[in-house]
């Protein structure tokens, strides 16, 4: 409601059309991450396109009188004209880190503020809690299976996210056909209890699916069922794919249905393991034979951190002269901000390990970057949108599986501490600086000496 | 995936059509809280009935070979015809309460299990928070401001939950429409920012909404904000609505704030606080002198459980022979279920305090009722859904009405430890019980003494 509101405020006393520059960033990681992960950048253009006014909205919005005339003709003809750069999609991220730059006029570029923010908010969380997953199962493959345990659109979202975090897969079919995600199944519990026996449910199950199904031996008794399971896909002429333990003590139960498995001569049949799973015990679980993890609550909702706690400001505009101004909040309580347009760069030792975001507060476009260039970083903003045009690489499938392969090789970059899952310090500083601090020198006498390596 | 493929192969052993009862609940409340709120029973009526398969998801399963001929048959002519009874929306629930009894054949019951688990799971956890925050607040209204926090369709969402729990209104102006849930605004930093002065960006606020807006007043110097912002509804021939305070200290600032606005005069300008506010928070301010909460991240996260962590199981189906079987699952890690379809009621002391929530495990629908009523239990289920057609009364804005009054009620009739924000035991205990286990005795002698009240 506010942004509407305010848009009326501004049309009326004439600064609507001022040209204007919001950053949306997060004045710190949640929760004492190592890094973040930027996500939903493919949704948010999908977005951005589709933002405008229906009849509906505009009835609604005159019948409540929550804004006036003019204000209502501003928002018939409402679509997004201005230009968005950003980190791309599946980048790593840190405190202060500009992830996406709106320039536009203030009317246009401050009513998609929730838009952008809760979107970001959102998949960056998922996205964020789902790279610890990965790093924490070492190469073994991650499958969401958290649909039922978030909004039922926002679970769409978060196996994209997942993804982006670098999920092999998810059991939410919508995402299936609207991001084009590799889907995984099993069967739950009532499949083996509407049937009349425990081998019943498994014959009919693999009869339906073929041999290579993943069947779910925990309904009743753990060792009972593995036998059953193997011995329906033996009837049926193959091998069994694999069997899902969902209760009890799962590196336990790992080890003993393993062994069982193998004594059955079973040795392809493998191991899924699900139940609140997420990156400790994931973790906890490395040592076990297990194949796959379908991690489910802890997932969508960002592992204890379901937001990501962006936020989106405003930081230069044209003034009453018709000159740029850097604008900031100056408030207390830690929630000063600091005005400018910034450009970021992510900078490298010799040995191609990231050491420093460099973030500099600069107006202009092109010695934004050249001060990157100069400091010897990669710069990390890229645009997105033009003009109000999207840019098509950066959404769609291909764009999906673009920002995971990013997010590996972002992630690869960074110091070993980002793959502690303990609480504590960024895996790298931000360091925020103004163009004029930067000195005109080499890169590397500019940063000076480059961190240790832990 | 896994409601398809267990749909497929159900089809095929011949179990699809088996009548069978799923129920919806949780094993135990989130996180140690005092006790649930039951909420998306309008939201879920609409899903179902919303609840057919596209040509595009259709030609989605067919092209990726998800399902067979003969499950794509049957989920083009999908919808529901069964019949749900739950508890209805607002009531307060707790460990085992049986939130929903889904009834009809395995294959339609069985597939809607992720439609009404996201919601559910969703909408509770958000109502379950809200509910907090508003005893907290003491009667102080609560707005939802969490819009940019969460997903934007889960937003729309949880304004609407936490209506159920006692809130005010939202920010949300798609909630506004699609719940008819009042709507509130303020006005962001950025307003402020983009115009060349504070004094100027008051005077447009005031301009364009009237004296009655709410002003935010810390972008620069709190107690200068205050001054100008009553000075420029003075000077628009009024006195100002609110301010509203985003940083610092909330209860120091409220208390220098309003000695601020009393001193010039301005005793009915009202103060608005918001800034990552909880129950804890708002418990903390309920000294100060504030007029209003505005709640963003914890609200739409569920303030630390953003799931309410509720399952969906089948209790009870047609065996072989055509009789009614009672159904669980037995496995390990306390994660065993209670087969049979469940009654449940709240049993009350003379004083009208709740004491108990009785829950009969019986298959008849006449004889579960009817031990309700000895034991002098309140009936807590409705019937929402019948033979497929939605019972209109439990879904719309007036529902939604009903639902916040039920829940003031329903929470009136709580012992006190239901007030207490710290971690414990659930307010009421459940007791689970089959029909014989209930002797047929008056209700006093059936239920024993009831338990002390603090």
């Amino acid at each position: 409601m506010y942004e509407l509101t305010m848009l009326q405020g501004a049309l009326r006393s004439g600064v609507a059309d001022r040209p204007s520059v919001f950053e949306l960033f997060g004045r710190r990681l949640p929760g004492s991450r190592r890094f973040g992960v930027v996500a939903g950048t493919g949704r948010l253009l999908d977005a951005i396109e589709a933002f405008t006014f229906t009849d509906d909205q505009i009835s609604f919005l005159h019948r409540t009188g929550i804004v006036d005339d003019d204000t209502l003709d501003y928002l018939r003809g409402y679509r997004f004209s201005g230009t968005i750069r950003g980190y791309a999609e599946g980048e790593c991220y840190f405190a202060g880190s500009p992830l996406l730059t709106v320039e536009g006029s203030f009317a246009e570029a401050c009513i998609i503020e929730t838009l952008a923010l809760s979107i970001y908010n959102y998949d960056c969380a998922v996205a964020s809690a789902a790279s610890r997953m990965t790093m924490a199962a070492h190469g073994r493959p991650c499958i969401d299976f958290g649909a039922r345990r978030t909004h039922e659109h926002a679970a769409v979202a978060a196996a994209r996210a997942a993804v982006v975090g670098g999920f092999a897969g998810t059991s939410n079919l919508e995402a299936g056909l609207v991001h084009g995600i590799p889907t995984f199944g099993t069967s739950a519990h009532s499949f083996t209890l509407v049937h009349d026996t425990e081998q019943e449910a498994f014959a009919a199950q693999v009869a339906s699916l073929g041999t290579g199904t993943t069947v779910l031996v925990d309904t009743y008794d753990v060792a009972a069922g593995v036998e059953r399971a193997v011995a329906a896909a033996r009837a049926a002429g193959g091998e069994l794919g694999a069997v899902r333990l969902d209760s009890g003590d799962l590196v336990a139960g790992a080890f003993q249905v393993r062994s069982q498995l193998d004594a059955l001569g079973a040795t392809s049949t493998r191991i899924t393991v699900t139940s609140d799973l997420d990156e400790y015990a994931i973790a906890g679980l490395g040592a076990a034979p297990v194949d796959f993890y379908g991690v489910g609550t802890q997932l969508v909702t960002g592992s204890g951190h379901p937001t990501a706690a962006l936020v989106y400001k405003l930081v230069e505009r044209e003034g009453r002269h018709g000159r740029r101004q850097e604008v900031a909040k100056r408030s207390s309580g830690g929630k000063a901000t600091v005005g400018g347009r910034k450009w970021a760069g992510r900078v490298l030792d010799d040995s191609g390990t990231a050491v420093e975001e460099l973030v500099v507060s600069c107006t202009a476009h092109e010695q934004g970057e050249a001060a990157l260039r100069q400091a010897g970083a990669r710069p990390l903003q890229v645009t997105l949108v033009r003009d109000g045009m999207i840019v098509e690489e950066h959404r769609g499938t291909a764009a999906l599986e673009a920002a995971a392969q990013r997010h590996q090789a972002s992630r690869a970059e960074l110091p070993y501490d980002a793959w502690r899952l303990s609480e504590g310090e960024p895996a790298l500083p931000t360091r925020l600086v103004s163009l004029e601090d930067l000195p005109a020198q080499p890169a590397s006498a500019a940063l000076g000496e480059p961190p240790v390596r832990p």
